[in-house]
């Protein structure tokens, strides 16, 4: 076996063309999608009336393990992917570690993230019906540029609803999002009923993802030729990223890497779901027995804290009722700088590979996070995400818990995106005034208070 | 021959292992660097005091070919290179053009440019001699990060003198290079004589390259165990940047890629030499007549409407002389948004080859370089920086013309870098706020003016 480079780039030909559907190997699975009204399993019909049709069906398919990549769609892919997989030789070195490490990263494009690979997706299939017109949320920003870089890419229109506080944090973003030729929105807005009802109730939120999910989902539905696009949560984004996964895993092959653990930043839970796929597959047909943590934020903790219930995707209580690991709709969570993990559910198929003990959760606190990036940046050159550093901090915690046993454990995370758009965090991070805002079990209270009330034996379904 | 892939991306033991020394190929050498007080060639112990020993021998050599890359700073290149030589498939698509365009990207990794290739070099030296604090200037900032990027992992203080206008324009930049430990002065400052004079004389201006030299030069003269690095215009750092040459040319001959003309931004036109040192070196031989085609901003036009003369590099006019295109030191260039173009002078060795015929020059207007950015982004995804979309407009230029006459023409250029520090200038582009600022020949006439007087004979030399 060769000496491992620093970077193992796949060539384009060894690019996966098939996705892989996770829910094709699960045991169980997970409960399906609730219509709220009625509380019945959603039908593809209602389904279709927000999303597009290609994207519902994948979304419903639980048989085929293996989905194809359009060709059309591997031509985009093919203009940034295979990303790498990266030995951190620099951070072993510094960290002292007899751990090795490597991480996935996705922040080789412009829009900065995993994001790309279900933007770019969605935004194709949306173009084969022959939709004009797009409406989605971003809370860091990252999905709502990825999405622009798509339809600019495809030629449709977009509109994005972005989480106000992101938008004021970050207005590069949105400079960046309107240079690809979307139109950006702080959310809430006055330009819908749930923005409007939203910022009635608190005038002075910062918003979140729930809130903006539901301006684009309501503005979506008054559109003409218009759906709604969502970067995470739904088991088709998922799917989508299991792209990274499969990558890794024919990397980890061809060089003969055996990861002990492998960790992932968890928001809505589609890079970590789509980063595990195939190695969680083959935990769960009994074959590997290898470690896979999701860390999350410590102010918006919906694993490590959440309750595993019905709930809505959406603030704004519209959407269709998902399984999940919740803090409630309802939660709002505190302004952190991890925008794209301020979520209060999470992906009902990780929640029930985590319900299933297949995964662990951890949470973390921002401050310890930058600190983290911080040491990254300094020994491996890349400023990480804020979102993605969540995965590192984990990651470099396991390693020095190597460096005092003596393990020569392989550690292997995603490191999902870079942080160029995040300078104030590290800004407030630098000056030392970043604190870390950890809900008391009072104020989660309030979150799970909200949650759906139904009769038991539909809940129980 | 295999199609050629999206990206071509060598191996990391492609890696040249030599940088090109240009000196060595040139039929006639560029004049030498004088001492401004005596109008003599400066001796190797005077440049010794302002730089590095290494770096001086470098920027001295006129007789190797190739100088040996430490094995240190390789396995710092390994973290971010080879950079990959990419096919403009879908610039082509929508330019309709017959041409084959091809770019090597220097900007994947987190200072967003090549500037890297000689920070890490300069770093690597000083710290070797035992040097323990560094200054700098910078303008776009690209240079600023890269070298507190390289100062980080070499464990070296850092001072930057950041020109001001582009610390007005780019607060994010002050931030990384103050994650990665550098220390950022907005120049000129009143921290140095020279910053105070400029200050006194011009009380509003928004600083420029030269200014900043001026400050970080007398810094590093009366700091202890401190020198001062340069990011673009001396030899030294044209020979480190030779590695982005290297990388194209070796990546050309694998996939028999023969460019009918490479392209390129200069500023202070180190990217540009160090892309060019193969190709040009094949042409001075008379075995290749490759078009060379150097692109500066029309607010800015050193090249194609400076002199040729001994001049300053700094504004403050404190530097050692050097033969060169020059606007003269004490032209302030208006503020455009390529602060990595705003520079009065260019490299001796640049200007030396254009002199002699071997290259061409073109200036080009800001609004059309931010089209061209943003024609790039929208159909290859990457963010271009405005100093890079430079050249990629005049590679526009020359593929539209290829449409008109159908001629296939194979066109090369260097994307020197990423603009996600840049959004206010694009959200200038995408307002319709942006001007372009034009030099009258009065204004120039003024610059001219101050050029270096000395007895006839000394500057035949």
């Amino acid at each position: 076996m060769a000496k491992i480079p620093y970077k193992i780039y796949l060539s384009e030909d060894e690019i996966p063309r098939y996705w892989f559907n996770m829910k094709a190997v699960m045991k169980e699975l997970p409960d399906p999608i609730l219509n709220p009204a009625t509380f019945e399993p959603c039908t593809t019909e209602e389904l279709e009336q927000v999303f597009c049709k290609e994207l519902v069906e994948q979304e419903l398919n639980t048989t085929d393990q293996f989905i194809e990549i359009p060709q059309e769609l591997l031509d985009f892919y093919r203009m940034y992917r295979p990303s790498p997989l990266v030995r951190a030789y620099c951070l072993e070195k510094l960290l002292d570690t007899p751990a090795e490490i490597y991480y996935k990263f996705e922040g080789t494009n412009t829009s900065g993230s995993h994001k790309l690979n279900s933007a770019a997706a969605q935004v194709y299939y949306a173009k084969k019906q022959g939709l004009t017109h797009l409406t989605t949320e971003t809370g860091a920003g990252q999905w709502g540029t990825a999405l622009a870089m798509a339809c600019a890419y495809f030629d449709i229109d977009l509109t994005v609803y972005m989480v106000k506080v992101s938008a004021q944090q970050k207005p590069y973003r949105k400079a960046v999002i309107e240079t690809y030729g979307g139109k950006v929105i702080p959310s809430p807005s006055d330009t819908t009923e749930a923005g409007r009802r939203i910022l009635a109730e608190y005038p002075d939120t910062g918003g979140s993802l729930g809130c903006a999910i539901s301006e684009a989902l309501e503005t979506a539905v008054k559109t003409d030729n218009c759906k709604y696009v969502l970067g995470s949560v739904l088991d088709h984004v998922l799917l989508h990223q299991t792209i990274i996964g499969e990558e890794t895993r024919i990397a980890c092959e061809k060089y003969d890497i055996r990861p002990d653990m492998i960790i992932g930043c968890i928001g809505g839970g589609s890079n970590f779901g789509g980063l595990i796929a195939p190695f969680v597959s083959e935990k769960i047909k009994g074959r590997s027995d290898v470690r896979i943590i999701g860390v999350e934020p410590a102010s918006c903790p919906s694993m490590t804290r959440g309750k595993y219930a019905y709930d809505y995707g959406d603030t704004g209580k519209t959407s269709p009722l998902l399984k999940m690991y919740t803090l409630g709709a309802g939660y709002i969570p505190s302004p952190s700088h991890s925008g794209g993990l301020r979520f209060h559910g999470m992906s009902p198929i990780v929640s029930k590979l985590y319900h299933d003990g297949y995964i662990e959760a951890r949470a973390v606190e921002q401050t310890s996070v930058f600190e983290a990036a911080t040491m990254f940046a300094r020994s491996e050159g890349t400023l990480p995400a804020p979102e993605s550093a969540h995965a590192l901090r984990a990651a470099i915690d396991e390693a020095l818990r190597c460096r005092e046993t003596g393990e020569k454990k392989t550690i292997l995370f995603g490191l999902t995106g870079t942080g160029f758009f995040d300078m104030t965090a590290y800004m407030s991070y630098n000056e030392g005034s970043m604190v870390d805002n950890i809900p008391t079990d009072k104020d989660l209270e309030k979150g799970f208070a909200g949650l759906p009330q139904a009769p038991k034996e539909a809940l129980l379904k």
